[in-house]
């Protein structure tokens, strides 16, 4: 099959490799699409993100939806040409941390397309058949595959007991940004603020239901009233994190969704006068259902993210496109085409 | 002012009372719109609810809606004029659940409507100020009032621990079961099926948003492959709740909303199998700010259960208008007019 | 190796069988204790609990303590000569239940001395190696296999968020009861009461530290001023359950532990109007290393409740004693005697 | 009365004022024992803590006990000579946090020795009845004052949901890690290792009941091998704060106690990856019944936290031992000798 490989930071190659046998408990999935990710565009541009560093070629790509072709021993829970979504990183099942429900903190997690792990930029891939999920038909192979982001969203909602009622403030307008907001309001939220510096992109959350838009580079959180139960942050900017922090309501919620580096400063007289609760997500647990759920019923609407499509040959082309369209949203790789 | 008193089991009648004086802390209100509620019907035709026995005359009606027209000492949360939605039970806010944050269990409360305290079908009401809560010009008057049972759903919801992927079932599709099928929906369910037996109660039901309906009377729960995760209880049938709560899924809630007399039988082993968790409201408790946020965003239509309005000089006509028009959902009591 | 085999109602019978091998992931362990559990005492009167019937023959026994003799492939947690208490019920680990963390209710558990899963009445037995926990030199044999009937009354407490400052009322002070009161005080209840019909129970609840004790053939609760937030029911009586439940206060908890037939009277206007959540328990879940722990600290007495051992050869007596010597409270069988 | 009042910083007199008169729903109290906390020391140092600045005479102390000598118009929840702790903060019991059972979090809290309210280093204080708390003849006049700080503890173990099992670090041997440690013994954690860089005051915590001390000048947590799952930071020390959260395992819970400055650096890749919940504790609320329950059954030791007594005309020698003596830990104020 072909399949694009990084070989190295800045370096992307197309190269024929056998098709996936299913193991046992596993089903071979013909993939269909996958989603772009910032984590992908930082493996290429800089071969490493933290600890996580590419020591031989990487298949990346962990966004992906595709059709069931074959199942491995035991296999029994899909038809072959099930559209399915798939959940990239599967756990051991068995650790504390699995038993506990809390498997994505499981330490032996293998997830698609963080090293050592190859991902989903390729025509076919195996997945244990429990985190293949089936879609509707009217769920299109783009949107099942952006289930994935949609799931760090609906993740970072339940971490921050969104509901109805709460007011919530997402901080960045990038791709994690859209789909927290979408799921917040999904979650019940009637008041969504949504920050960035880039117009185009708050323009673009506008459109997709954000109560109020703050170009924080001209207008701070106090001057713009806001202050907010809930903040999501999706900006990755440590002071602009701390300045939030600071706008948030007593007994708030602080979930720090976007990766910043390695340390914030945590205004601590404000998170203890007003014991705000500050945690981090690290991917998600038990989310795909929900967030099938959520795109079929129409509630989040998962293809108006999509602004481009790439075929396997163009996969660098998917990684830059980012950095040279400033419109560019979510970029989609279509490995069939 | 002109008061619908109860002066006994099957009787109203309109009397001329003095305006009441708002005490500290207190707003005078002008009433706008109330609805009228089962308990309402139930004092009417029985003189009683259970232990709550009306031994002297007493004002019906705890769903009022107004505009502030004066306040007591020290109350200087509102202007005059500010439209309101009222919460009718104020508790002494000072007791072991009131500190506790359950106000709605503290023993001192004094509840609209309910021996001895009177109620809301009047011109005007005292309340405590924090217990007015300002609505936006969008919402009705109906609206306001009707904000009241909303919050019995969103209670309901809360307790229930409804949210996106929750598959939620309704039983009974009377008032307070109409509202907890838009809660539900509003809490982010997808999928929220509705029971009754009446049909055209089911056809509203429908119109309201129900994934599916199921008349009872013609089809099980079984044959209708309902296994729902919440069972929101509004049918106050025994039997029909023990049927239903062998429906509920593992891990699955039960909230029971209807009140149906003293003792239901509860399917032991099934709930020992399964986790299942059982609990009742007793009214809500800080719901007001989240339902009146979900009606004036759209997302709960509260008008469209209004079937019909009432002068204070037809107030028996309001309570009885259900017995005899089985197409009546909520009727709405108007002192002003 | 010797087995000791339930053949049908009322017939046990000593036979050998062949030493079980370790499968992947799975350790072999000599068992050293097994405690005997009233569910043990049923099926060997009746042949069956419920829909669990008894159609070939089984071997009984679910609270095993031992030590790890050998491992299975790529099982590699214990070195051999490891004492382990063992959790006798292994899911399948990866169904939406296990994922959540709530593997008690995957619908494909394997649980020791369930039809048609054989258990630990016998010398050897092999389990999951992350369902054999370490236990520490101080913890005897009987002690590591009381772990199991512990972790019941754990998870009760779990379920019923006991804490600092419960009331707890236990009713019932069988096995399960004396578990239930000794993991109360462990969580931090300062109070807690227990009842039973039977003195000798009584006392010995009295000095395993409950801080009252009724004999509810004498007293009543109310005439005994007991008014628990916390009910753990452990008598199994639905007629005592339904009082019991009458007697919980405001926002309370009731937890179901013991068994009590098919349904029980749900006093439905108490639960309404205090909204308590009542729930049941089905064996446990994650409970393990906090039983050891609090067993190894003392703050347990397991040891206390052992009231007799037993050979391979008289499993009967073993399974009988109880309804011979009223004296009687856990007895252990210890196969390599 | 007599009264130690604070001129400004440095400058305590003793003057004579009115007893103070209960108002409606309020006990006079005589006051028995008042404990000394950090923070009267701090205003008595500095003159202020914070945005809180003493403007004009204040008296400080907000830890007392004493004896219920009369009551205001209402209040008839004790009887005269009912001894009690007090809750040293009100609040206005009706705005949003109050009804949410987080009054602490009240906007309008009037907390005793707190600029601009008194406190409570004089012969009579009065408060709300129900912030008057009995205590049982068990419990000291000293243990009732300290039931206080206590409740910081209690309040901590809340927010980091301590129970069976949980491995807890406390951060600081002062006042506060002790009262920590102790809760978190009582909330059943059969792990607390405790750290501080004063060697009397770790031997006073292992003397407590401290699993394991670690003094932090000379060894590091990671040598230590310390991984807790819950983390209580009593130090106030914030480059000590980022390390002890670097310590914290997957899942784990930190809740900051100590004051400790404006900010304090977060790791936030450790909290991001681990899902690390973070939280600051702001005093506490309904901790009273609890703290009493624990200190009168033995379970919290208050009285062996006490190594001085000053009358009100020692409050300065009171509000300096701390300075003077390293091995003073807790002193305590008596108004009526």
């Amino acid at each position: 099959m072909r399949t694009a490989v990084l070989e190295g930071a800045g370096k992307v190659t197309l190269q024929q490799r056998p098709v996936p046998l299913p193991g046992p408990g596993e089903v071979l999935v013909q993939v269909a699409a996958v989603g772009t990710c910032g984590s992908d565009v930082h493996y290429y541009e800089h071969g490493r993100i933290g600890d996580f560093v590419v020591e031989s070629p990487l298949v990346l790509g962990h966004e992906p939806s595709g059709v069931v072709v074959a199942a491995g021993a035991g296999a029994d829970r899909h038809e072959p040409g099930q559209r399915v979504s798939i959940e990239p990183g599967v756990p051991d099942f068995t650790c504390e941390y699995c038993r506990a429900g809390r498997y994505n903190l499981c330490p032996r997690m293998r997830f698609f397309g963080t090293p050592p792990i190859d991902g989903a930029f390729c025509e076919y891939v195996v997945v244990h058949e429990e985190f293949a999920y089936p879609v509707p038909d009217s769920l299109s192979d783009d949107a099942a595959a952006l289930v994935e982001p949609l799931s760090v969203g609906v993740w970072a909602c339940r971490k921050a007991r969104v509901g109805p009622g709460s007011r919530v403030l997402v901080a960045g307008a990038g791709p994690i940004g859209l789909m927290c907001l979408q799921a917040a309001k999904a979650f019940g939220a009637t008041c969504v603020a949504i920050t960035d510096v880039n117009p185009r992109r708050l323009e673009f959350a506008r459109g997709l239901g954000a109560s109020e838009v703050v170009n924080v580079r001209e207008t701070s959180l106090a001057d713009a009233g806001i202050e907010p139960d809930v903040l999501l942050e999706c900006s990755g900017n440590p002071a602009a994190t701390g300045a939030a922090i600071r706008a948030v309501r007593r007994a708030g919620r602080v979930v720090l969704v976007g990766m910043g580096g390695d340390e914030i400063p945590l205004p601590l007289a404000h998170v203890q006068t007003r014991e705000i609760e500050v945690t981090g997500t690290f991917r998600y647990a038990n989310t795909w259902p929900d967030a099938i759920a959520l795109a079929a019923s129409g509630r989040v609407d998962l293809d108006a993210l999509v602004t481009g499509h790439y075929g396997l040959a163009d996969v660098e082309q998917a990684l830059t496109i980012g950095a040279r369209d400033p419109g560019s949203v979510k970029v989609v790789v279509t490995p069939q085409r």
